[in-house]
């Protein structure tokens, strides 16, 4: 329970996305870097570096290994990543005849980058489905009120008449793209990593990139030649496409907001939210949440491009920071698509008169 | 259960601060909440706006008031707030007769930022006793090492010889300089939020400022004329000053991390991180961390500073944005100095020789 | 002349790009701004929106227009700006029976983001061949000391032996991908504004598509089939590859500052800087400066992320926004691969020993 | 001549505030460098480090001292900062005989930090005045429509009527807050640097802190006991207290965006902004920019935290990341305060009716 509003029930609703925060859970870094422990062990004993015996008896024991998170995060406290105290326990779990089999070659950034991207390929999934049909539901939008006049605004004034086709196009269009960059983005992202102590695979000798291979193959990733986790960028232009739909929404959340004033009434919304002094108000909520979450990750995403500057062989320094940013902006923009795809279900018209 | 890392359990310890988080839960929520709409009945009967009589029954009623935090949740979703939900069960639990005592003249805003200025007066408390207890250890090192010699480093180039001393008083003297700071700061931000409907304090008429002066007094918050709530430049400055509370432990771990490296050495620490690839291995893990919370709290702080852009009579987008922030932003700060008064306990040595 | 250090001549040679700066100067606005108008009077004859005689002695006045920017300057303040001032002054110089052919169905937003699009095409060719340099020295460097070894440091710790080949890699490889970013970005990007009041290219009717593609192949870009103004992705995709190069480059200059350091000794700099105190001081200027450009760019990038709200058919507050902060990160950019590039040349040895 | 919009003559009158950028020109470097190196000569000899004849004879020679811009510039290049080729060429300049009066015990950072601090003393003297009359301007609009009623709006719906005072209220109090805090700002930020090559002082012996009090004096500034140029919170806090500026400035702006428009006419503005394509559009140009200058200097006051991790006794990369950003924001805030008298000068009339 930390101090960030999707944690204080009182707000909760408005914040959270369950299917989102599940995928960062302490059971997924587990249930991930156990998979990679496994896949590696495998891998060990198909290409000789411990006997296939070996191999398989420590993978038996492997499969019913179950660490306590809270012993994992005491470790993140001493050794700033869980993975030391994890190796530690699984070692021990596996015993010491078995433990040739468990580890060799990894190191912390094999184990929890390889994890990020398997989350990552997750959130990707539930990022296209939901732009997909948020998308579908804009479109019958456009088809439904299109043609409708209404006025055209610029620097917030009046300008000349437009369709409502018009304004609903700006939103469309977007979230058409985004679908669209997500797949290249994904061939970025979904990269094995694994080198070892100082990210060379030097450990494994000439069976390292055999090795490599086959992990990467049972988890569907690509395996680039060497580690990347000095090189951040493409989780970074992860965070930027994270904003980008954000921003995006967000566009759509202003126009929304400005549609509904009193004035100007291009817009009405069924279910908005009430105030406590004035129970007559209907507030836009939803559309000013997706401004307010456009400007999060807005916010946010420098501080991925500040974790670019990663020291030498590995920087604790650079990798906490990503860890602090990445997530929650993975949360904003899959609870933003969630209130857009309301909020446009809240739409009872949009322009003026019968079009 | 957030993304937010301090949310999984396998990296927690490093990252949350439950006497902080403790005071952004939802029962903090509910009992501020609560407790403003208690001393706002008092008055309200004390000023003769309702009966004393109606003001102690219904004072009677609300004492044992427990709302479902679940409930304002699904409120928080409908409203953008938790307080219209909250003023609708508190009013059934109060029943038909006693509701004029309940809310009059009040407004969301006055419930959660009222809240808002108790919580951070806890958590100023917290960070004065952390930075005092901090600054008096620090203070120890100072005079146990000042006299030994050190190399001058400028521009990460070996200078001049200095005194430990000099490289520690950087150190000392920015928290010393925080905690005067922390004064003039609380009298800012210790202000009543108290304005209604639209901030101005009219529907109690010529009692208004009775009520809020007697409603101040009783949280021993100052009463400002009206309400402040679209003037959020005293929660930004607190937001300023925590980022520049851990901007300043980020020097302390900046340099010791330089200094703890091999061919450096300037400093010994005791029971440092271990890696999982290469156990022989001593990483100044609270140093990287105190460097990578600085950064964090310097990229949220400028959502705070976007969160004054707060439209009209109230912003739903401002607001929302400034309650995603500034928590995270209180939460790293009370842990960077937890952080950082651990990581001056693991100091064996500072500087060359025997001094 | 700005308050912005590079306008100061005591620093401008470390922070001015002046390949660069000339891309965004009066000059090309107004040399962009003049052929847009003239590619739109020359299709407007062609497509019978005005005759061909009009269009032709209209391009004929056009072709020796020369406004002065202090003009168009004193249209910005008035008018946000400076094409209303740029058309009224182009309008006169063309005289009252030309008016018809100019600036017809177009407005301030085709002109400026056309323009835009144009510069942004001469930046990409500069950052491309540059980029493409340094790669090519980068890979020098890594062929010549490549197999020398060093050591590999994590969290700021020495780790295992690594080749110097290793760490060069991790410098060269986000080289590469940034160029091969480029590509599908500069599709992106190079899309011609062209839209009209509102954005709706209806003032030219069933020409005005045409019209358009006119227009886009006179300057080699897309014609999208509307205008794309206020959907920036684009453009903050563009900012967000601008500071991907820049943190990459800041990871170059973080590594070569740490192992510059007295005590570590990893490489060997010819030329750098001198301290006033201290003569004999060899600062690794370069390498810090490429540091501190990679975080100006991952701070501004949040700016052009907040210039994706752009409130309905034009906003004066986005757009302005993003004008003041994406020049800074094009000549930061640029004026980085220079950094670089002379760094790369001060190189005189990586690693210890003779390899 | 920068890529900064201000540099633009096509845009600069909408960006530039001259009387600012001037306090951030060469001129003044050189100026403030040159006053620094002759107050410091003048102390070393009346404290006896040199005599008072070779410091007399150095200050006539230092009095005409006048090096060309550009050779500093070059200087930059090299060394970060310009201040080893100034002193080189003032050394040059005085002679053989008189190099020991010149620059004895100083290095770069005492010469630029406290320039710095010069130019944010007078900085604060044209923000504190335009303050002030902006402030005094806003009482006569509050004076002067204060009666009459209009909407009270809060999330963007209409609420309840309010009168103009209450909005009025909320532009002019941050302002009067904002002078106030300046008074307890200048005493922590006019602060005399002087440490020499380590921050020391050590070079003077026991002369040191003599000669620094009258450097001080001279200068009217604070002499702190030992130099703070590694311990950047002042100069942070100067930041901030910028953005805090331009983010009420951001509110006015943004209110008067939101009355303007058609449908809420609220206000009625002469002298707005033209379109291109809409001569018959008055745009509110100026309120749309404080709204851009709030975002940009909130998007910028992140760069100045991240510049107080300051590593060692001088960080190259930190104090480069300050100088790029901090002139920004002081131009961006002045400029914003003009913007805002002229937007109020454009108030024809504020509400419904008569009043």
């Amino acid at each position: 329970m930390s101090s960030f509003i999707a944690d204080n029930a009182c707000f909760a609703p408005l914040f959270e996305d369950t299917q989102i925060s599940r995928l960062f859970s302490a059971e997924k870094t587990i249930e991930h870097c156990l998979a990679f422990e496994m896949a590696l062990t495998e891998a060990l004993g198909d290409h000789g570096l411990v006997t296939k015996d070996v191999a398989e008896q420590a993978l038996d024991k492997m499969a019913d290994f179950s660490p306590a998170a809270e012993a994992l995060g005491q470790g993140s406290l001493a050794d700033g990543v869980p993975v030391p105290e994890f190796v530690r326990l699984l070692k021990k779990h596996v015993g010491a005849e078995l433990m040739p089999a468990v580890h060799m070659g990894a190191t912390s950034q094999d184990l929890l980058d390889t994890a990020l991207v398997l989350t990552l390929r997750d959130v990707s999934a539930i990022l296209v489905e939901r732009m997909g049909i948020l998308a579908e539901k804009i479109l019958m939008r456009y088809e439904e009120f299109g043609s409708k006049p209404m006025m055209g605004r610029t620097r917030m004034q009046a300008a000349l008449p437009i369709m409502v086709a018009d304004r609903i196009y700006t939103w469309l269009t977007p979230l058409v793209n985004h679908i669209e960059d997500l797949g290249p983005l994904r061939t970025k992202v979904e990269q094995l990593q694994f080198g070892g102590a100082v990210g060379t695979r030097h450990a494994l000798g000439d069976k390292a990139n055999d090795v490599a291979e086959q992990i990467a193959d049972r988890f569907g990733l690509e395996n680039p030649i060497k580690a990347w986790h000095t090189m951040r960028s493409p989780v970074v232009a992860y965070g930027d496409f994270l904003s980008q739909i954000t921003g995006s929404l967000g566009k759509m959340g202003m126009d929304i907001c400005l549609m509904a004033q009193q004035g100007v009434e291009e817009i009405q919304l069924s279910g908005s939210g009430s105030s406590s002094a004035m129970p007559h108000k209907q507030n836009p909520v939803l559309a000013e949440t997706l401004v307010s979450f456009a400007r999060f990750n807005a916010v946010q995403v420098s501080g991925l491009h500040h974790a670019m500057v990663h020291e030498q062989e590995r920087s604790g320094m650079a990798w906490t920071l990503e860890w602090m940013i990445l997530s929650l902006m993975v949360e904003t923009t899959g609870k933003a698509l969630l209130h857009a795809d309301a909020l446009i279900d809240q739409i009872e018209t949009i322009g003026i008169g019968n079009g």
